[in-house]
């Protein structure tokens, strides 16, 4: 068969001389580039979710359910333990990752000729997510601290009106988190809706913003995931929490039978055993109080995180530094930020490793 | 909590007073609509999916392979097989469901501005993604007998200028097929590209479009699925063959690692083994023959079929019909044609209850 290029097809011109999104997959002995939680599912969950497929293995010929109910009832439970809020399952809302959950909150909410604003270095998909469903994306420069500037962040939503606004907290790539009457400020004056992303909600003892949505139950969201603390990033599970109304109107926009019948029950299984999952969370804590010290000692710059990763610098060619490591056999990620390298944290091991190659770049003055 | 509603939220215009889009989840005796397989997957088949899931399980807290190499590869080696035409990983790309797979195609080479054009009835997602994705949706009607009308086609082509054409064969919800040459006519005449969704392509002796595809590298994408033939609705698995610049251009668009661990191995699975899961295809065709015969005896007129459903009437009101077939606990689909009902094929026994509400219903006059 014959083999065109891109630009023999009539694709849309914005996407043009555009590269795939995605963090290079690469077999490096020490991964620590994509935040995910360094401990393999326990023996008990692998067992039960063995035992779950077993059971719904013989009615694949079916449809999903189409709502989820039973997982979405589940999340609920979870939600509620974790942040002491009463919700239930009309508040809960499940997709294939929160990328795909933020990209039906875009299509109902935003789109064409309508605006999101967010606070940049942040979650670099919110950015590709607003292009995807012809959003305007709009950036308010995070301060040389790397938290939102608000006085900066106010006069930007008067200035602009956007119909979506992202926080992302802990923030990725950073780690720190703005706290609830930073949100407080910035919802009161938001003209649309809101979207607080907590992928990394578990890591922080700090409050979700999910104890905020009594107050603004018309304008917030707040969006999670699976993947990270749960130990779920090959399962794709990302959900909101939000008014029964932030529901039916994904609902309106959302792929019929969206989610599989295996990645339902698959977190079902997850949920049912997230005393084990998280009691790693707290190991990957102390490992970051770890990682932080250690850095610091060896003269690194380290930005406050409550978050499983660092963000670190400061370099002259951060892209030099992330080849050093890489050579050295442990793969971080640049995220396109002057000066800075985020790690995430590994298994004790992984972080030795990490250090010690942080100890020799250091002296290459990159 | 307080409770909104709908039109207390800043939804946009155009969704607004819409419903969710999804035929009726009802718990009835005999379901026969929504075009399942109805045949329970082998044993071998779940115990494979058992020892696959195991396998993987240890490494759920890890992302998927984001390019899903190894299924996209066993993929291609189907359709290799299935057609004569042999295509590698290149040609391939798969999502969570053909809904998924058409989503991505209309991001990327229609939306905002631009305009596909479709021939209702048909699949009613084709109307519904373009919405979703702001590509303008343009329909020309089918002709009487529900083929493609070919003039009043090329007319509308040459009129509006469409950047994507869908065709549907066997077309959903009327079983009947467009040949290769009005494929050919079709894409002669095409300025963009044509979409041509095989979702039952199994079903029908008639030879694939993807064996078109050296004609038009520039044009065709064909679009399969695993929910029907395969018995894999629950597995939600889509997928294209184009040329590798399709494949390319989705990438741009797709969100990065929408396809979970859980999906790539199942699906990987269900592929292996396929002879035991084709077999049943020749039983359903069996079927359809035994059960078109049936209703033109009874008196009704049934399209020609070459796909796991029938399409029937004729009704002076259809939904009171539909109500009557539920009421004798067979649950079959008003997919909103004027005179006309939808009935899936199902096991000998399903179609032999579908057959008695049939000899009842007909003698109402409906």
């Amino acid at each position: 068969m014959t083999r065109l290029t891109l630009d023999q097809l009539p694709l849309r011109e914005e996407l043009r001389g555009q590269s795939p999104y995605g963090a290079p997959q690469l077999d490096v002995p020490v991964r620590l580039n994509t935040n995910e939680n360094p401990y393999a599912p326990s023996q008990a969950l692998i067992d039960d979710l063995v035992a779950t497929v077993t059971q719904v293995a013989s009615e694949l010929n079916r449809y999903p359910d189409r709502d989820a109910v039973e997982l979405r009832t589940q999340l609920a439970g979870y939600v509620t333990e974790r942040t002491g809020v009463t919700v239930t399952v009309d508040n809960l809302w499940a997709a294939n990752g929160s990328n795909e959950v933020l990209q039906q909150l875009l299509q109902a909410f935003a789109g064409p000729g309508r605006t999101a604003l967010g606070f940049q270095p942040s979650y670099s998909m919110h950015p590709i997510l607003s292009a995807g469903t012809q959003t305007q994306f709009l950036n308010c420069p995070r301060g040389a601290d790397f938290r939102i500037d608000i006085p900066a962040a106010l006069e930007a939503i008067a200035e602009h009106r956007p119909d979506v606004i992202f926080i992302t907290t802990p923030n990725n790539p950073t780690g720190d988190i703005t706290s609830l009457d930073d949100i407080r400020t910035l919802t009161d004056a938001a003209p649309g809706i809101v979207i607080v992303d907590e992928a990394y909600g578990e890591f922080s003892p700090s409050p979700s913003a999910v104890t905020l949505l009594a107050e603004y139950p018309a304008k917030l969201v707040v969006s999670r995931t699976m993947s990270k603390a749960f130990d779920f990033a090959g399962g794709r599970l990302g959900y909101f929490v939000a008014d029964p109304a932030f529901v039916e109107a994904v609902m309106l926009v959302r792929l019929p039978y969206h989610l599989s019948m295996l990645s339902q029950a698959a977190a079902t299984v997850a949920l049912r055993h997230r005393a084990d999952t998280l009691a790693t969370v707290d190991k990957l804590a102390e490992e970051r109080i770890r990682v932080v010290a250690a850095l610091e000692e060896l003269g690194y710059d380290v930005v406050p995180s409550e978050s499983n990763f660092v963000f670190f610098g400061t370099f002259a060619d951060q892209h030099a530094a992330w080849r050093k490591f890489l050579d050295a056999d442990v793969l971080i990620r640049d995220v396109g930020v002057a000066g800075h390298l985020r790690t995430t944290i590994g298994l004790p091991a992984e972080n030795d490793a990490f250090l010690r190659a942080a100890a020799d770049v250091i002296k290459e003055n990159l």
